[in-house]
């Protein structure tokens, strides 16, 4: 029996991909070869490779004025790369943090210049995305980052600025779950784990204008530069992981694209609220109304022993990953677009029994 | 039918392999989920990650005093990350040179300090594992790097040296196709790609007390010692692409471990050396025959018409991936491990027949 599967990151990747995959992993469209086994300057490869490209572009409103890249390390290598890259000697990058993966991309642009904290809401212990003012960041600014949604807390940005400067954002958790305007951005970047498929590949979507401002004096395989010259095959790609990837972004086109995903995300996320909600303060919500999460909905319950007890019991339910992170403690739901919609009908309905039960 | 798959890189994986990450791919041990769907942090997953790690201690003989690391990014990235790490200021980093990646390697130490070349074989067109002294490089050495296999050039190291300084090895296109002694050196590394398993996690094997040495203004992600004391679970790792590692370090044990997959390969490479050697001169190998590489077979024919017939009936019969790299033209077989030796008796048959049709 499928799980109910509710994991932060890696998480549930839709069930006809899987099944996809899994048919034709020992025998490629009549290859001989898994497409593990491919080489990368193949076409069979390449044309895998381009659809990715090509679909997320369609799917996002990439326009041409933008390159879209794959490479290897997580979110976690373009917190270093980002700044290796954009932030010159005699500027400063400014930081929005929204939480603890906000902090982290900051501390290693700490490491290559002059760094300032636009906004923060820790002392709210990010329950809310921070009010902010870009004014005046253009005197000295080289960009301003944000983190788009954050997945230990369950905010989210639900409108972008424009920036006068250009504006980063990590949306390694929240992308594809509704519509967006790339343009306000000069540099997007996810890990895929989340909404677009395995672990092992990060998709940055880079303006053209922007990456020509690049430094030059840094390591080749760092340098975004080298992958955008190189159609992200200057070395072997995590081909596997772009090949889930392009089957993921052919399901959301499938499902009607993004549009209609960020409907049924609205409605998942909907189920989980309102029995949030209804529950006469038994569950309390960690984020603030107005910055709730569509993809990561947390939670707490009255007391320590009532979280175990809803945990074990959702656990023999077949629910999994609704611990919270133990930076917050109680519970957490990521509603990611391929968990699916009787999934969190079950969760909600599960969370209405076990507070009836337990009021 | 399967195609018998002489990639350079991605290349071919056992087909029991593939069989099983078949099976289970869409429900992983009951789990009702995909292995990709798995948090990193689950129990599931932990025996998975532990496992690969402990199969590749075994299968090695890994002493206890050094760490296995599972990493993104590739060869490619370790090129920066080792300087970044252990060249510091008042030292140079030895390079020697038998081939295009240790020239890359090369050129990524130099944007980090002093190096040196302490031989190249450059001269001769790479056909030979240059000879070397290393004599005086306790000095000033921070490390000794060397490529222990050549892909494009079909040489390999027979025997390693024992350095007065830390000897670093790129092993990606060698890894566990022979018994070597791991405490020759303080580092090695491979991308997964040839020997391993897919493409998408590069195993570090690194001593120790050696990684006590190295330096500590290194960006997070690019420091070896960060993911050391995270069990390689410091960000989320490509959980599939090791996966495929442990389910492949499995099946070199099944085959008798690296004793017997050596004595194989021996046997593959063999027939496909003969079948150039009795050729009167039809087929000429490109590497001296002291430097020849068990893994990447290289040869030419006489002329450039007779290549271009000999890859297309080649590809009709089933035989991919045989064209030589632009830099060295010709013909490469890469017979790596899982490559089986009915591949490499037909590929030899072929070249005996297709020799005697056009000689």
């Amino acid at each position: 029996m499928r799980a109910y599967n509710f994991n932060a990151g890696p998480a549930a990747i839709p069930l006809p991909v899987l099944e996809k995959a899994q048919k034709e992993l020992v025998n490629f469209q009549n290859t001989g070869m898994s497409v593990m086994e491919l080489s990368h300057r193949s076409k069979d490869y390449e044309e895998v490779h381009n659809r990715a490209n090509s679909l997320l572009r369609e799917l996002l409103g990439i326009p041409d004025t933008y390159e879209v890249l794959f490479l290897q390390g997580g979110a976690s290598l373009q917190f270093t790369m980002i700044p290796m890259n954009f932030l010159p000697e005699n500027k400063t990058a400014h930081y929005i943090l929204s939480g603890a993966w906000s902090e982290k991309a900051l501390k290693e642009a700490k490491l290559f210049g002059e760094t300032r904290i636009l906004a923060s809401s820790k002392e709210e212990n990010y329950t809310t995305i921070p009010s902010f003012s870009l004014e005046g960041v253009e005197e000295d600014g080289a960009y301003v980052h944000i983190t788009s949604n954050n997945t230990i807390y369950g905010t989210q940005w639900n409108e972008y600025p424009t920036s006068p400067i250009p504006l980063i954002a990590d949306m390694s958790s929240d992308i594809l779950c509704k519509e967006i305007d790339v343009e306000k951005f000069s540099l997007i970047y996810a890990g895929a784990q989340k909404n677009l498929g395995p672990s092992g590949v990060t998709v940055v979507i880079v303006k053209k204008d922007f990456l020509e401002t690049a430094r030059t004096n840094v390591p080749t395989i760092l340098s975004y530069a080298t992958h955008s010259k190189n159609n992200s095959l200057f070395n072997t790609p995590p081909t596997f992981a772009i090949y889930m990837l392009s089957l993921v972004l052919e399901w959301v086109k499938e499902q009607g694209g993004v549009k209609s995903i960020q409907k049924l995300n609205e409605e998942k996320a909907g189920y989980i609220y309102s029995a949030i909600e209804e529950s006469d303060g038994f569950y309390k919500g960690h984020a603030t109304k107005g910055s709730r999460s569509l993809m990561n909905i947390t939670f707490t319950l009255p007391n320590e022993e009532l979280t175990k007890k809803f945990l074990q019991e959702a656990k023999d339910r077949n629910f999994i990953g609704l611990a919270g992170h133990r930076s917050v403690g109680g519970c957490r739901a990521s509603a990611y677009n391929a968990v699916p919609k009787e999934a969190c009908e079950a969760l909600a309905n599960f969370m209405k029994e076990f507070k009836n039960q337990h009021k």
